[in-house]
Formats: C-alpha cells, sequence, structure tokens
C-alpha cells in the first residue's frame, strides 16, 4: 500500500461531539452570541479536529515552503528569470525572505523543501531534499510530470507533515515558490472549478495586460487536452512539483489530524487536487487569506471555504497564511479563557 | 491653556520623508513591488509616525478600555440590561474577559477606564477611575452630557494616553464597554457623515427587527436637535464619555507621535469628532477591523480609512484591533528583516 494510500485511508472526520460542545461553549462566553464571528468558527473547527473541548491553543505552527520550477516559464508567462526560484530558495535558507520575519513573529519554524528547482542547490540549513525532477515539462508541449513523478512530490509532501508533526508541530502552514507557479495554478483551478481560463488567471507577481492575455492563451492550449476525469491525472498534466507537494502535505496534516491553514493562489489550487481525493480532508483546512489573484477567489468558493484575512497580498512563500496563525490562535484561547456568563457573573440578555 | 488645547497644538505631521524612503524600501525588498499589499502601507504609515526608516517594530501594545453608561439605555435600545457594563468591567479588570485572552495572546496590557459607569465600582487592579458622571443622560430628553462634562472625558482620555506612553506603550489599541454604546455611536456617525440614521443604525450586539426600527426612531429623534455645527457639541449631545474618553485618546496618541489601532464602530465613531478637531491627528491611526455594524463602514469611508480586519466582529472591548496587532507589527518587521535584492543576490525582473 503506497504512503498516499495509507495516507487517504487514515483520513477521518474530525469530532462532531467536540465542535457541538464548542458550539454551545461559545454562548455561555462573556460575550453577545456570534459576535466574534469567523473566530467562532475557527474555534468549533479547531474544537473538532482537536477532539476536545476547549481546543488546545496551537503553540508550535511550522512553515513548509515547498519550492519548484516550471517548464511553462518558456513561454513567457513571467517577467522573473527562472534562477529566481534557486536564488530565493537561498534567501528563504537564510532567512532573509518576508515569510521568514513573519515567522519570526509568529514564533514558527520555516523549513525549504526542493521539491523541483531546476538547478542543484547548495546545502543550507532548513533545507530538505525530496527533489523529484529538475522542474516541470512546459504544459503547453505535453505533460508537466508523469504520474510516477506527481506522486512521488505528493510523498513528499507528506512525508514533510509527517516529520513535522513528527517534530512537535501542532499547526501547519503552507507555503510555496516557483517562479511561473501561478500560471499552473490557474490551470489547475480552470480545470477544477470548470471556470473558463480567462477568469481565472491573473497578474501573478506583476504583469501587463500583454503578458496577462499571452498567460491566459497559455493556460487555454495546456488545458485543451487535459482529461479532467481524475484529480492526478489534472496535477500531473498542468501542475506542478510544489501543487503536488502541497497537495500532499495537507493531505498529511489531515492524517494527522493537525490543522493547516492554506496560503495564497497555489495552496488553494493545490488543495482543489487533494479535496478531490479526499473530500473530508478539507475540514482539517483554514484559509489563511485570499489572494490578490483572481484564481484563489475561484478556489475558495469552490471549496467553501472563507478566508480570514484579505489583504491584498500577492506573494505566496506561505506570506498570507503565516499572518493568518495569531488568528487561529486567537480563536482556541478565547474558547479555553474568557469567562462564562455564570463563572463571572454577569447578567444575561 | 487646557490639556486639549495643548495636545492639539502638540499634534504635527508625520515625517513624510521617512514614509517616503519606506516605499522607496519596499521596491528594495526581495518580493515583487506591491505584493504585501496593505502591509505595506501600514509599514510606510509607521515609518513616518516614528520619524525613521525602517520603523522600529512595536513591542509593548496597551490596551486601554473606556467604559460608561448611556441614559438612552432607558429608552429601550438594548436587550441588556444597564448593570452588564459594571458587571464586565469587572470581568475585564479580573482578566476573564475577550480582550483579556487576545491581550495575552499578543502580550498586551489592560487597562480599564472608568469614565462614566453608572454605579460605583470597587477597586480593582488595572482600573482607573476617571469617573465624570454616573452615566450621560438620556439623548433624547436632552443633551448627553455637558460641554464641560465632554471635555473633562476627553481629557481623560489624553491623561491615559500618556500615562500608557509613559509606562514604555508603543502601540495604543482602543478599547470600550458600555451598553447601549451602539446607539450613540450611530448618532455620531450620523451627524458627523450626514449619513441617515437608518443607514448607520445597527443590531449593535444582536437586536431583532423591532428593537432595531425602534432604536433608529430613537436616533432619529435625538438628532432633530443638534448643531451639527461644532464637533464637540456633537459629541456632548449624543455621544457618550466613552465616546469622549476615546476622541481624548486618539489625540492623545498622535501628540506623542504613537500609533493607534482603532476597534470598531464605538472607536470609528470617536475618531470622527477627533480628526474634526484635528484633521492631521488620522495619520496616527489605523482602522484594526471593520465592525459588522453598518456606521462602522460608513465612518471608516467618511475618514478615508481602509480596515485591516473583517471578521464579521462585533463585539467592541478592543477585540477586533487586538486582533489586528501582530498584522501591524509585521508590517515594521518587514522593512527591518526582509534582504534586499542586493543582499541577497536575487535578480530582479
Amino acid at each position: 500500500m503506497s504512503l498516499l494510500s495509507q495516507t487517504l485511508a487514515a483520513i477521518g472526520p474530525p469530532s462532531r461531539t467536540a465542535a457541538s460542545e464548542a458550539d454551545a461553549r461559545q454562548a455561555l462566553l462573556t460575550k453577545p452570541r456570534g459576535s466574534m464571528g469567523r473566530l467562532e468558527d475557527v474555534g468549533s473547527q479547531l474544537a473538532g479536529i482537536a477532539g476536545s473541548c476547549p481546543p488546545p491553543v496551537p503553540k508550535h505552527p511550522a512553515i513548509a515552503v515547498f519550492a519548484a520550477d516550471h517548464g511553462v516559464h518558456a513561454q513567457g508567462v513571467s517577467p522573473w528569470p527562472q534562477e529566481v526560484t534557486a536564488q530565493m530558495v537561498a534567501n528563504l535558507a537564510a532567512g532573509g525572505a518576508v515569510v521568514n520575519a513573519l515567522a519570526r513573529q509568529i514564533g514558527a519554524s520555516v523549513t525549504v523543501v526542493d521539491v523541483g528547482v531546476a538547478t542543484d542547490l547548495p546545502d543550507a540549513p532548513n533545507l530538505l531534499r525530496h527533489k523529484v525532477a529538475h522542474g516541470t515539462a512546459d504544459m503547453t508541449q505535453g505533460p508537466a510530470m508523469s504520474r510516477a513523478q506527481a506522486l512521488a512530490a505528493m510523498e513528499a509532501g507528506i512525508a514533510v507533515a509527517s516529520a513535522l508533526v513528527d517534530a512537535g508541530a501542532d499547526l501547519l502552514v503552507s507555503g510555496d515558490m516557483g517562479i511561473a507557479n501561478t500560471t499552473a495554478s490557474a490551470a489547475l483551478i480552470a480545470a477544477l472549478t470548470g471556470h473558463e481560463p480567462a477568469k481565472v488567471t491573473g497578474r501573478g507577481t506583476g504583469i501587463d495586460d500583454a503578458m496577462l492575455a499571452h498567460k491566459t492563451a497559455v493556460v487555454e492550449r495546456a488545458l485543451a487536452r487535459v482529461d479532467r476525469s481524475e484529480p492526478v491525472a489534472v496535477l500531473a498534466q498542468v501542475g506542478g512539483l510544489e501543487h503536488a507537494a502541497l497537495a500532499g502535505y495537507l493531505l498529511g496534516g489531515a492524517a494527522h489530524r493537525v490543522p493547516v491553514v492554506l496560503d495564497g493562489v497555489i495552496a488553494v489550487s493545490a488543495a482543489l487536487v487533494a479535496s478531490a481525493l479526499s473530500p473530508q480532508a478539507a475540514a482539517y483546512w483554514i484559509a489563511g487569506h485570499v489572494s490578490a489573484e483572481p484564481g484563489a477567489r475561484a478556489a475558495l468558493a469552490h471549496l467553501g471555504m472563507t478566508p480570514l484575512l484579505d489583504l491584498d497580498l500577492r506573494l505566496g512563500e506561505g506570506s498570507g497564511a503565516a499572518l493568518a496563525v495569531p488568528l487561529v490562535q486567537s480563536a482556541a484561547r478565547l474558547l479555553r479563557e474568557v469567562a462564562t456568563f455564570d463563572s463571572a457573573g454577569v447578567t444575561e440578555k
């Protein structure tokens, strides 16, 4: 039995009992009913995931940044040269990237995972090597990955989730780095939600109208020959190695009953693949933010998820998810620490 | 010269030079331009406030919760009995309220300030006594406060801001507690933005359609005789003692060049008063969130402010502002800690 099959088999529903207890407890706390809005939903979700009410406050968030390159970069879909992926991996490993600063703010670890960077990388602290290929192939010319490569990258993501949980992580955060990866995300989102490429293809890290029109045409061309009937086939045809690894990471979190905070458009496109393989896995995920990329909103709507933040971010790396971590911690803390009407001697309306 | 006059005279514009340096620095950091969205705006704002780029990361947030009662409660605008204000003050002082839990999450102090609770309160740690009156008068029968009371409450708020800054606070957070205070907020917002009461009066902590219609009529009745030409007159006619204190607190933060994070509808209605007295004070304020109360959105639009969070919160106490504090800290941290393209050896597009 493959690691993926074992992982899928290990995913069960969260505890309905604990989530209901949390809903009931929210009404006893010294605040008007429902007045903490979205945080109350997250609190009850965390109780269901933990199987206890109140849920523990996550204290050890871990961010995994999956890095890979994309053959479709050759089509001119990004203004950034491909070597920026490897350069940013070095920056991430050295602690100089945005997500490193945000991780220090929340006391999270950052692990960078090479699942498919085009060049061979020097050793660095916090860099894990799970390279499946030196980048994907160009999706406009044929499948981006073989099925075996897609499965290997998924299993790398599962292994990373397991290793982080084994090391004490109680909240997983999704991150990514890969020049041209919003093109793969757009293709995955179009294929898995049924939206037209023009609706879900965006400016990524910042491209002009002409390049956006070209990028949309590239996505359309790649999708023309995609068999949409099976999620791993879609992933292999138009996804990236980091998308595959992220899909595995999300499933791994669910299998370990550890909540996963999703970052932006790369994460939610991977979540579409993962939820197609295991619909109940989505109950373990929390949308950290909605990226400025149009596909992010479409994917979240398809997943039925409401993001915590909407700050017009379009960076990736796990930055939006890292910013949402204190909100998730706060949601659990409210259920644990706020006095009840009874205990505080406050009159109910 | 009164403390209010001194405070208004002390408010100067933030440093345009430091804010411009921050804008320029954002473009050098290893991320696509503008990709950190709203956080980049906040970072540049913090640089302007501090007069240095990069700005310091705020390490000592202080939350002040101004508590008071409202004569208009007698009109049946809230389902909660008035004694809940005093009971919640006790809960806040004992550390059992929502904002106390959120303060522990972010390492903030909580100071509760009695500026007008209807009953006399027992001593408690972290409870400051600045009681100006035992609640306001019923605004439907006459002015809620005398002009002298409104000014005294404003000066209490200024004094609290000064005391917190003197004690080391580098980020002020606004909080409030007062049964029926969304009614006063709606009246202030209608008077100071020109919107109809029906547009800015909401369900507060949760009222039904019939009580909402009644609450709106109460606001309309109170506003009928309000002289809108002068902000302190408006405040005295229909505001609350905590609104007055908050207006002073916001001005005090600006005078000390310390950023202030605004909570929900109570804070933004007080901000309308304060910005009418000192338009440039608003440059020191950051909208932590937008409350579910409709007046909050109208007031923020009038102030030209974009909130950081939108989580359907409607609690008050400073809860939404406290949740936004890590975002503010992150905004400063990015400018301080993220590597530049040059320093990290990353190729620019």
